[in-house]
C-alpha cells in the first residue's frame, strides 16, 4: 500500500488489541494447546510449514463445515476434488508457467536467498529514499522490474542483510514446487498454486454434468503451494496451505443480475476502494459503481456471512478493492477480503471476476471449445464465416498434432486476421475460409468467472487472534479464548469435582456425545486448572458433577466468558446446552 | 498369492457379481454420473491420476465421515493435519528413503518404463516356469532381487512386451514424488508416502498433549503419494491418494488387554490367516492365538464396522493375515482387510502392529528421547548404569551436530558394546559410563504402535461395484445404486410431476433442506427419466409432487430398491423421510 489512501476505520475498543506482544502471545498459547505446531520441528522444523495439532485440527475442520454450509450447501455449488499434482499443460494456460514469479537474489558470501524486491525496497525505506521498482512494460499492474531492482541494487551497492556480503544476480523464481510424474524426467509436475485450475480443467464435463445450463458454480476445499523464497512471517505466509474456492460460471450478459441478490443487500460492509472509504450496503455498493456488479456484490457478502460466522471481528473485517496496477491483467474487479491482525490487515480472501481468461486459455491451449450453447426462444437463420479445416495440408505438417489443431480451426466463428495456435500462425493452406448459412439455435458463450478464494489458515489465524483476551477471575489473571460455540473445538466440557463422581459425571459425559455434542471429559487436576485449560482452547461451556448431582440429579453449567455458574437438571442439560450454543448463556440461564 | 492357499469364500448370490464386464460398466457409469472423472482429461490424462466429480465427492464426503464417526469420535482418537511435503530426515527415520522401491527396466528401443519384477513374472507365467525372484539377503520379506532378476532378464533373454525391443539394466526406482523446497536445490522435500510419518514426527508434542499417559490415539485423513512406475489399473492404482490412519500408542506390556474388547468380542470376520480359513469372532481368534493380541484384534473389528456401514458386501469382505515373507520386517502382526471385486481381492486397509519401529527410528535420527515414563505406583531406589557425555570432546568433533550427539548419549540405559549414533561408532573419549544410584518413579517406556490404516480411494471404488446392480422395471432395463443411506450423495430427491406444480416442489425442496437432509430438485425431463438418473446415483427415495399435493397436502415417496410407492402428507414428510433412512422403507411405509 505504500503511501496510498488508508481506510481509517472505527475500531471495537476491546483490551486485546492492546496487549503487549499480542502476536507472540498468540503463537505460544496456539503451541501450548495444540493448535498450531511448527512441523518438523524435531528435525529443527521448516519454515512455511505447520501443522494443526488435535485441537487445531478440530477447530480446521468447524470452520471448513462453515464454509461448505454456506458456500456448498446455501449456494449449491457442488465440490470436486482434483489431484494437488498438475501437469505442465494446464500451468502453461492459466499463465503460472511465465508469471507465478518472484525476484531473487543470492547472497554470495552466505548463500541465502532473499526476494531481490524486498532486500531493495527495505533498503530505501530505512534511508527514506523513494523509489518505482514497477515494470514499465507491464501497463495495468505493479510487477517488480528485474532491470530496475539490479540497477537499484547497483546504484545504492546494496549488500545482504543477513551478513553484509555481496549479492549476485536478480532474476526470476517460479514459485510453483516442481516434481516429475513417473520415472525419469520427461512428465514434469507441479504442486498447484491454487485449486481453482482443476475445475477449470473440468469444465466439459462439469457443464455436461449440469446440463449445459448457466450459472452454475463448483467449490473445492484442498491443499495448495507456493514455493516461496524465504517466508518469515509465521503462520501467515505458507508453503502448504487449504484453499476453499468457488468458481460461479456465469451468462456475462447476466452478471449484473443475481437471483437471490435481495436477500443480501442490505448487508454493510467496510468498504476501502479507489473512491470510497467507509461502510455501506453492497446494494448501494452496487448502485454508486464501486462494486462491478450484482455477481461480485453478492459474493462480497455472502463471505462477510461466513466471516463473522466463525469470529473475524466485523469491525477488523475489510472489504478493498484491488488498485487498477495491482490486478491481474485479465481482471474486471477484484476485491480483498482483509482481516486486522498484529501482522496489519492481511488477505484473507479475494473475489474476483476473472472473467472468461481462464477458459479462453484452455480452450487455445486444449484444442477444445470451452463454451455453452444459449439457446434463442426461436431458431434463427443467420449467415457464418467459419474456418474449414484442411487435413490434407494439417496432417503432414502438423503430425501428431494436426487433430488437435483442426479442432481449434473449427471452433473458430467470424476470424479476423492471422489465426494464431499455440502462439504461431497457422499458414493460410491450412484451412479454407467459407460463408455458409446456418439455422442456428442459440450463442456460444464463454462463461465469466465469478470467484470467492479463501485462505482457510489465515482466517484460521485472525480468529485466533481476535477471540484471544485476558481478564481477571477471582484475582488472578486468565487467558481465554472467547471462540464462537459454531467453531469452537469442544463445545461442553465435564468434569466430576472429585474422583469418586468419576462414573457419575462420565455418564454425564457420554449422554452428551450421544446428542452429538462436541465432549470432553477431564478428571485430572483441580477444577480450578480443568477451566483454565478450557478457557484456552475457548470451550463455551463446563458442566461439572458434584456432590448435590447424587442427591437431586443437578449439574452446574459455568460460562467461559462471564464464568457464571447456574444448575441444570440432568434431564434437561441436552436441551438447555443445545439452546446455549445458539442463543447464549444468559439468554437461557434467566 | 500366486500358488498360495486361496480362502474359498461363500459370496452372496446376487446377480451383479455375475453381470459381464462388471468393471467397464461400473466405471462407465461413475464417469457418466460424475463420480470419478480422469485427470486433465483435456490434455490427454495422467495415468494414476482421477478426480471426483461433484457426486464422487460428496460420496467422498460422507465415506470419510462415517470413518471419522467410528475413529474420531469413537475411539477419541483426535485428528491432527501434518504436511503433505516431508523432509529428508523423516524418511531416513522411516526407511522410505532406501526401502519404498520398485525394481525399474527401460526399452532402449520404445523408451517404456517398466516394472522390472513384473515384466519377468508375467514373462515365465505365460510359459509355465516357476522361479524365484525373492532376495536371499532379506530373511522375513519376500522382497525381488535385482540381481536375479537381471539374471532371469538376461538368461531367458527377455524384451519389452510392449515392442519386443531389448531391454537396459534393472535398477531401483523410488516411489516417492521428489521437490525441492525453497529456491536450488539444498533443501530436498517428498511428498509423503504415508500420513502416518507426520504423526511420529510429532510424538513429544503429542505426548504432552496426552499428558503423558497411555493409551492414546492420533488420527489423520490426507493425501498421500506414491510415484508409480506405470499405473495401469484404472482407479485401483493411484498415484495420489486420500489415506485415513490411526496410529494408537500403546505400552507394550499392555497390547494383550484393550479396555473395550467387550463390545467387540462376538463379532464375526471372514479370515484368511497361515493357519486357518473360514469365520469366527474376533474373540475366538484371539483365544486360538490367529490374532496376535486383543489390540489388534479390536481394531479388525472396528474396521469391519466402518466397511459394512458404508456397503463393503460382508460375504466379500476378508482379513488375510501378512504371511511371514511379505511382512514389513518390524511389524510382528498384520492384516489385510480385503475386498471382492472384479480386480480380484484388493487391499482397502491395513491393520498393523508396528511395535516401537518407527519411535525408535526418529529417536535415533532426531536424538531426542522417544518415551513415555510410565509411574510406579512407589518409587523406586535402583541402580543404573548410564552414558555421561563429554562436552569437552564431543564439541571440536562433532562441532553443529554435538548437542544433538551428547542428548542422544544421555537417552541411553545399561549400555551393551559400542554406541552408534548416525550409523558410526562414537569414540569413548566422548562420554564416560557410570552406575549411579536413584530414585526412579517409573520405568521409561517406547510405546508400540497399533495402526490401521485405510485407503478411501479404493474402498469407494469397492463399494460402487458392490451397489452396482441391474434389473427390469416395467419391461425397461434399469441400472441402479444400491448404496447405503448412511453415504448416499443425495438422500432424497424432490420432483414436480409437471410444470406447473414446480413452486410447490420448491417449497417441499426447501423444507427437507431445512431439516438438514441431503435433497436435489429436479424439473427437467420426464418423471422416468428423473428418477434413472436419481437410481444410477444411488438416491434411495424420491418425492414427487402431484396434482393431489394441491387437493390434500400429500406427496408420493417412492423407493429405489424396489421402486415401491407411498403417499406421505406433507407435514410429516420430513420424520417419515428420516425413519426411512434409518429403518428402510418397507418398515416406515407399511
Amino acid at each position: 500500500m505504500g503511501g496510498k489512501e488508508e481506510l481509517v476505520m472505527q475500531l471495537d475498543k476491546r483490551r486485546d488489541i492492546s496487549i503487549d506482544g499480542l502476536k507472540a502471545r498468540v503463537l505460544e498459547l496456539a503451541k501450548r494447546r495444540g493448535f498450531l505446531w511448527p512441523s518438523y520441528e524435531i528435525y529443527g522444523g521448516v519454515a512455511g510449514l505447520w501443522d494443526y495439532g488435535p485441537v487445531g485440527a478440530m477447530l480446521k475442520h468447524r470452520v471448513e463445515s462453515a464454509w461448505r454450509d454456506i458456500f456448498v450447501v446455501g449456494e449449491s455449488a457442488l465440490p470436486i476434488e482434483t489431484p494437488t499434482i498438475g501437469v505442465e499443460e494446464v500451468f502453461l494456460a492459466s499463465g503460472h508457467l511465465s508469471n507465478f514469479v518472484d525476484l531473487i537474489v543470492e547472497c554470495v558470501n552466505c548463500q541465502t536467498a532473499l526476494r531481490a524486491d524486498h532486500v531493495v525496497t527495505e533498503y530505501l525505506k530505512s534511508r527514506g529514499i523513494a523509489a518505482d521498482l514497477c515494470d514499465p512494460d507491464i501497463a495495468d499492474a505493479c510487477v517488480p522490474s528485474s532491470e530496475k531492482t539490479q540497477e537499484l541494487i547497483d546504484s545504492y551497492d546494496i549488500m545482504c542483510p543477513d551478513c553484509g556480503g555481496p549479492l549476485g544476480k536478480v532474476h526470476d523464481f517460479n514459485l510453483m514446487f516442481t516434481t516429475h510424474i513417473g520415472p525419469g524426467t520427461q512428465r514434469k509436475g507441479y504442486l498447484r498454486p491454487e485449486t481453482a485450475q482443476g475445475i477449470f480443467a473440468d469444465f466439459p464435463r462439469l457443464l455436461r454434468f449440469y446440463r449445459d445450463r448457466l450459472p452454475f458454480g463448483v467449490a473445492q476445499i484442498g491443499k495448495s503451494y507456493r514455493n516461496e523464497i524465504s517466508p518469515r512471517q509465521g503462520v501467515i505466509r505458507l508453503r502448504e496451505f487449504t484453499q476453499a474456492e468457488v468458481e460461479v460460471f456465469v451468462d456475462p450478459r447476466e452478471k449484473n443480475h443475481h437471483p437471490r441478490f435481495d436477500e443480501v443487500a442490505n448487508v454493510e460492509i467496510n468498504i476501502l476502494s479507489k473512491d470510497f472509504a467507509g461502510t455501506a450496503s453492497v446494494k448501494a455498493a452496487c448502485e454508486r459503481n464501486i462494486i462491478a456488479h450484482e455477481y461480485l456484490a453478492y459474493h462480497i457478502a455472502r463471505c462477510r456471512e461466513f466471516f463473522t460466522r466463525v469470529g473475524v471481528r466485523e469491525s477488523r473485517l475489510r472489504f478493498r478493492q484491488h488498485l487498477p496496477d495491482e490486478m491481474a491483467h485479465y481482471a474486471v474487479d477484484c476485491w480483498d477480503a482483509e482481516g486486522l491482525t498484529q501482522h496489519g490487515w492481511i488477505e484473507l480472501a479475494g473475489i474476483a471476476d476473472r472473467t472468461d481468461y481462464d477458459l479462453k486459455q484452455h480452450e487455445r491451449q486444449s484444442g477444445l471449445q470451452m463454451a455453452v450453447l444459449v439457446p434463442y426462444d426461436e431458431p434463427k437463420e443467420v449467415e457464418r464465416i467459419i474456418v474449414r479445416p484442411n487435413m490434407g495440408y494439417l496432417g503432414p505438417k502438423y503430425k501428431g498434432k494436426a487433430k488437435q489443431v483442426a479442432a481449434f480451426l473449427s471452433t473458430i466463428r467470424d476470424p479476423e486476421g492471422p489465426i494464431v495456435f499455440d502462439g504461431r500462425i497457422v499458414d493460410p493452406e491450412g484451412y479454407a475460409i467459407e460463408t455458409i448459412r446456418q439455422t442456428v439455435s442459440g450463442d456460444f458463450v464463454t462463461p465469466h468467472v465469478i470467484e470467492p478464494s479463501f485462505g482457510i489458515d489465515r482466517s484460521i489465524y485472525t480468529l485466533l487472534e481476535h477471540a484471544y483476551d485476558e481478564d481477571t477471575i477471582d484475582g488472578e489473571r486468565r487467558i481465554v479464548l472467547r471462540l464462537s460455540p459454531d467453531i469452537a473445538p469442544v463445545e461442553v466440557a465435564v468434569f466430576p469435582l472429585v474422583k469418586v463422581l468419576n462414573e457419575k459425571a462420565l455418564e454425564v459425559f457420554r449422554l452428551l456425545r450421544r446428542a452429538g455434542l462436541l465432549v470432553e471429559y477431564d478428571d485430572s487436576g483441580t477444577i480450578g486448572r480443568r477451566y483454565r485449560r478450557q478457557d484456552e482452547i475457548g470451550t463455551p461451556f463446563a458442566v461439572t458433577i458434584d456432590h448435590e448431582t447424587t442427591e437431586n440429579s443437578t449439574v452446574t453449567i459455568r460460562d467461559r466468558d462471564t464464568t457464571k455458574q447456574v444448575r441444570s437438571s440432568i434431564e434437561s442439560l441436552v436441551d438447555v446446552l443445545r439452546g446455549m450454543l445458539v442463543r447464549g448463556f444468559d439468554r437461557i440461564s434467566s
